[in-house]
């Protein structure tokens, strides 16, 4: 190991700044903030942060914890259950936080994934004591090389007063030059973000900052937590068909080309099943620009219909991750990792005409959508990316099963319990049931699409009625304000979305 | 006049074309789809539409009705009354027109004003058959120079069959130059788009479309109509106050530089007394970036405040648009008139940094914004530019009085009853209260500032109420969904937000 951490570890000016995990945690103190790396599970810095959590068994501690997204290695359990932080931002998919957040024990905010870079810029947020980010290798002349997730890295290391790297050996030094690095400036004195193609390399391979600010390098030696995603399953291969049917008509119409536009998809099954669809459709020469690229991006790399895939992360199931980190020379073509804010960049999502894939919680007869609120209260895991792509992108669809909690929850309502995509920016719903196209469709045009090819038939009359009350008291938009959350709250008391004459169909 | 339309079209191969807006309107048929130039009541054809709405009332006639913004001349009420619409997108503000959508006799798209060119060159809208563009004149070699606003005009000559000129000589002439035409291409395809400063030019001075598509020109001569904004009262002057202070706390601790950042504002009372309080304010160089340009910009730039004002139309009072419109040249070096989709687009409103302040029609405890929809259901106007600012400025702004309606409805509510902007995208809430910071807070941080320092003080305490009954449920974001739209439905019901134990106070 000795010889491998010399490898990595190539600027001699740094060799003696090594520490132990122990050593970086006690520097920091109640009351700081920290910008960890990691981003859907993936490049997390993982030793710093667990001793932090041993640290906090012994004295109060309570700090801010910045991240890219997600963290794995069950970092996010751990500090929840130590009571650790203060504030959270900008994303978290963890059970045991999500009750702390929800219980009031812990605040969250929530944001869009590419504005959070930003924010930082912007000095609106506390400033960051220690940026502690996880590396593949320090080159030569001092620049960070991530690993397998770039986040908010890279401007966590610029603007962070502290860098602590975590340098991990069980992740591949193959990384190195997969990475595509910019730093956008101050706004007002910026230029364009000079990425026109998916491909286009416009920055640097690593993260550079002043190495003064290195005060420390960790050495670890393990792997990301894989994905927890499950295989496609009948229901969710029929809702691939239906989108790809969609994209088929959009292309057959002339509206797109036969290599589609760009893909973006969220995090999660659904995102991956329908990904999983594209393996067995007649398209080729596809492109990718997301956030986080999963098992599925790999399937369609290794059957040559994936020309290219930017993304900020890669999150692998167990078998994938094996396969795919340690044979990453075979994609070092076709692959780059990039900063959350320029895969995330409404610049660029808009100018390269994405089509996005989300999942949202649930979506209302007018196409608003909630992917962050259960019943409207509870936070799920985070608006993640989703507003960063749906506003901005050429096609912004959202797929979801119709129902869920066998058939108990309905998940097309009468109004949203909470809104985070507006009946502005979503074009076409998927489910299982078949999809809506809402391009150019005004509020009421939109209902019966919604509710006859998307909603489950068990709710459809229900759904009916709700309308029709709402549309005798008229407006463009029409509710019963009175009965807009009833199916929200009937199912807090009853157990069930459906209506008394339902409930034992 | 013979004369003067002679030295306006100057394009000698265009003589022969000139045509009364009867003949215009003879060519539009039943179920046609017209692009109109318009931006809040600037620039909008005036002619052609007025002899549609005659021809109406002879044969059955239904067309979709596509413009930059609100059109001014009565003609939505025009239309509207003579049933000739059947759908109106992407924004009125005409009492008539609003009633007969809310009635459900007419369909409205509600988009954002950045959108609807993507949509069109996507092809996802019915394709324009005729385009019908105000023009101050035709150059040479058959360019078409715009009045007072670009609008959606140039995506509307270049996508659509035809084009019908309106070449108003009540228009000044001036206006040549003063606007700038860029064509983004299509997406995928399309280059940066080069604007870094707010006075940078990127385009043509005109729009320039094949001539065998210039099927008629209509010789008018009739003036804008004036806005209708009424002059600052204490309480605008109030907000506007609580807003500089704000500005002013940014630039002290070193966030903001002394001229601030580019400025937009909304159209409407609220929007321009706040500039107009930036008039007895110490800050100089301002630069404005923003949609349309109202009365206190033209205040600003006389008193040599504002630097350079970029917009996308010139709407003004009656006294102010006769002294602006004739001495236009005065303005020459400091005034740029741009197409819709680029004064409000994302990539150059995020590059700028733009402060955008804009007016809801009711904000939340949470910062969640309804900015179109009266108590849930009936359209007041559209949502306008105010989403593609607020998501993408530095710094979105929502002003608004705490009360409407002598108190009987306040703008602060437990759950607005639509939303526009969801909670990640409000920055601060201005009332004549104080004002707000939401940036980096939790939803819970957010509530004792928005009730304390935003809403009235005749409802603190019944917001107080709803929220500790929230509370008592937990969550991220506490609701109590049975209550949540009480405020509204009792308004409905008595005439008054406030709760039975305040109705008399």
């Amino acid at each position: 190991m000795e010889q491998t951490y010399k490898q990595r570890l190539r600027d001699k000016r740094l060799e003696d700044r090594i520490i132990s995990e122990e050593t970086a945690a006690s520097w920091i103190k109640d009351g700081m903030t920290l910008g960890l790396s990691g981003f859907t599970r993936a490049g997390d810095a993982k030793a710093v942060p667990s001793a932090l959590v041993e640290k906090a068994k012994e004295e109060h501690l309570k700090v801010n914890v910045y991240t890219g997204a997600s963290l794995g290695s069950d970092i996010d359990r751990l500090m929840a259950e130590a009571g650790v932080v203060n504030k959270r931002l900008p994303f978290q998919a963890d059970k045991t936080m999500r009750n702390e957040i929800n219980q009031g024990d812990m605040l969250f905010v929530d944001q869009h994934l590419s504005h959070t870079a930003e924010a930082i810029r912007q000095d609106v947020l506390n400033p960051i004591d220690y940026a502690i980010v996880e590396a593949v290798s320090i080159t030569e002349d001092g620049m960070i090389i991530p690993s397998t997730s770039v986040g908010n890295s890279s401007i966590f290391a610029e603007k962070a007063e502290n860098v602590i790297v975590e340098l991990n050996l069980a992740q591949s030094d193959a990384f190195e030059s997969l990475h595509d690095i910019y730093e956008l400036g101050a706004q007002g004195k910026r230029q364009p973000i000079p990425l026109t193609q998916v491909d286009d390399r416009i920055g640097t391979i690593g993260i550079q900052v002043d190495i003064e600010k290195i005060k420390g390098i960790v050495i670890t030696n393990q792997p990301d937590s894989p994905s927890t995603i499950v295989p496609p399953d009948e229901e969710t291969a029929t809702m691939a068909n239906h989108l790809i049917d969609f994209l088929r008509k959009e292309v057959e119409i002339g509206r797109l080309p036969e290599n589609l536009a760009p893909l973006q998809s969220g995090i999660g099954s659904v995102a991956n099943a329908v990904f999983h669809g594209l393996l067995d459709s007649e398209f080729t020469d596809l492109e990718v620009y997301s956030e986080v690229l999963q098992d599925a991006v790999f399937d369609l790399l290794d059957a040559g219909k994936i020309k290219f895939a930017s993304g900020c992360s890669i999150t692998l199931s167990e078998d994938k991750l094996e396969e795919v980190y340690w044979n990453i020379d075979r994609y070092r073509d076709q692959l780059l990792l990039r900063p959350q804010e320029i895969s995330n960049h409404p610049e660029i999502i808009r100018r390269l005409g994405l089509i996005s894939i989300n999942t949202p919680l649930e979506v209302d007869i007018y196409g608003n959508v909630n992917s962050t609120h259960v019943l409207g209260t509870k936070m799920m895991n985070g608006i993640g990316g989703s507003g960063d792509f749906t506003r901005n992108s050429r096609l912004a669809i959202f797929v979801t099963k119709s129902i869920a909690k066998n058939g108990d929850i309905s998940s097309v309502v009468p109004f949203v319990s909470h809104v985070d995509h507006t009946e502005h920016d979503v074009d076409v719903i998927v489910t299982e049931q078949g999809y809506a196209d809402l391009r150019g469709l005004a509020p009421k045009e939109r209902v019966p699409l919604i509710i006859e090819n998307c909603a489950h038939p068990t709710y459809r009359d229900q759904l009916y009625a709700y309308y029709e009350d709402a549309w005798e008291k008229g407006g463009q938009t029409p509710h019963v304000l009175e009965k807009a959350f009833e199916w929200h709250t009937r199912f807090k008391e009853t157990g069930t979305m459906k209506a008394a004459a339902l409930q034992h169909s």
